[in-house]
């Protein structure tokens, strides 16, 4: 019986090799402290949190063991992941392409919103706050759509290259917030397949997600339009991006992205206004091991302040009410204190 | 320095294990012949494409080596994956709904098409082929839409565990196909990662597609309606199906979807009908190393034969023209001979 011979042979060079293993590194004075997986968060309550879950959710003897493949980590992304303000990076993006957009067609540069956005870029930045709902999504429909899906993901490519943030004059790429990294690559590492859960373009954060976050493109769900198949003059076939809207993934949209990609409800969720409420609600209901965190924005001098919760000053990108303030407390997520709870905000301070 | 002495001390141990592991392994008498993994293909062409597209695609000294995250198969399921005639599954769940249906709304009885359904289930099956699109439509909104997903999914489960196959007298859910269950753990084994492209409902086939294929629910794309966010009395928050279609995933819906869902080219395709071209065709034009293939079905005896290409009879359900079969040809599809290719078609056979 050479299979049944092989097998038990097999298993004992196994054997043998965990106890030599064990020995190995039982030796005494080569222990060495486990690393602190989250460095950049103050010890508290939120970090406690995230690290109970961790530990309770991926313990096979714990009743709280969730099964690899139900480990899903939803994360919103402006505010959450990275800077959001003064202005959400993908507006800016759709800004500062007007003047590309103009030089294609000059016919625009008389016309509003166009005119507007020049004049704003040219200087008088003020004139950029008069722009309306309507203006932002004419010029979103003509920044965002119309062009060969690879034609977009190169111009997005391009400007994330060179565009600077007003506040640091770095890249837009470099304006994560660490402890959030870390926390993505904690989940990783304990089998948590992390997605990023977006009202911004899908296809815009593919670009980058994969090089920012380590979030491949099948794992970004974001607000996303129809695109189009077709074939060049040779024949080739190619996608285009189209202006009708499939999926609004803002507030209810949220969940709703979440079950049309994933199918399955979240286990941690973290967001940080109130365009993330439903998705946190949807997480926080789906059994007994779950996470809702929510970050408050309370750190005018290392980022920025704002709610109006907590008596933050009011704002209209990434408003956190008292009224979701209050909602956090009483379901049970975590808030999330920039303040108190990141020792460290941004990996270049380091 | 006790971390660098812990590192060297391991380093030792990792050596004496795999050097153990080989004395263990390469004693004389004990290796095997590796096993098929494809034992109910036969020899032949269609085998050796998948063969050689895994082993060149995965061995890193080749020039056609991909990245393991780029390793995407993607599979058309009617036809391609499971039986679809005499009429795809999902549309003999539509059918087969219908009754409990008019029990608990008892007016519909007289209505049509309700009525043909009722009087063509007890016995006269050719009324249904009376039913019209617009007929089926109404059906599939009516028995797909409306309801709380979790009701949606009790109720698929319910009908896959005792409807049976008219045929076999078997439940769907056995005739899959035993050579694509192989193809689907060999590729998998190779780290690609399989996802099926349907154009049946992506909600649908969610249910099974785990149990039945070893494919979780976020590696599903199909046909995929809304969902609509609310609570319930106690304030539970729930998704509920409605009927505003998202995505046609047929013909050019294929490629187009499977951008909203993963945003990258597959690099291999599997389909039966014209529904796949557009997905086969842009897998295709993705680069040196890529597989498309297409199943013919020419075996009657064994499964069903239709066409219409190649003289096969012709069928309006997983059409396979002769013009499909012409550019297969040209573009180096490989085709699939049903009674040729698979020694074996059901697991049962065996």
């Amino acid at each position: 019986m050479p299979l049944r011979r092989r097998t038990i042979i097999q298993s004992l060079g196994t054997l043998l090799c965990a106890t030599l293993l064990a020995v190995v590194v039982g030796l005494p004075g080569v222990s060495a402290k486990p690393l602190d997986p989250l460095p950049s968060w103050n010890p508290g309550a939120a970090k406690d949190s995230i690290l109970t879950f961790v530990s309770q959710t991926t313990d096979t003897r714990s009743p709280e063991f969730i099964p690899a493949e139900e480990r899903i980590a939803t994360f919103d992304q402006d505010g959450t992941l990275w800077v959001e303000h003064p202005m959400y990076t993908q507006v800016m993006y759709i800004l500062e392409r007007v003047p590309e957009l103009v030089k294609s067609k000059p016919e625009l540069a008389q016309e509003k919103p166009y005119a507007t956005v020049l004049s704003g870029l040219s200087g008088d930045r003020t004139s950029l706050e008069s722009l309306t709902v309507p203006d932002l999504e004419k010029l979103a429909a003509a920044t965002l759509t119309g062009m060969p899906l690879v034609t977009f993901n190169q111009e997005v490519k391009r400007w994330l290259a060179t565009a600077k943030h007003p506040r640091w004059k770095r890249p837009y790429t470099e304006l994560t917030y660490q402890p959030m990294q870390e926390l993505l690559k904690l989940l990783r590492a304990k089998g948590y397949r992390t997605y990023i859960a977006t009202g911004g373009g899908q296809d815009f954060v593919r670009v980058y997600a994969e090089e920012v976050y380590g979030i491949p493109p099948e794992q970004v769900i974001g607000t996303a339009g129809s695109t189009r198949y077709g074939y060049t003059s040779t024949g080739k076939p190619f996608l285009t991006k189209e202006p009708r809207l499939l999926l609004d993934n803002n507030n209810a949209g949220k969940p709703e992205g979440i079950h049309l990609m994933i199918g399955r409800r979240p286990t941690a969720a973290f967001g940080n206004s109130t365009g993330d409420r439903q998705m946190l609600e949807y997480t926080k209901a789906g059994g007994e091991a779950n996470l809702a965190m929510i970050v408050l924005h309370d750190d005018a001098s290392r980022e920025y302040a704002y709610g109006p919760a907590q008596g933050l000053p009011d704002t209209k990108v990434g408003t956190f009410t008292q009224e979701l303030y209050d909602e956090a407390k009483q379901e049970g997520w975590v808030v999330i204190s920039m303040q108190n709870d990141w020792k460290q905000i941004f990996s270049f301070e380091g």
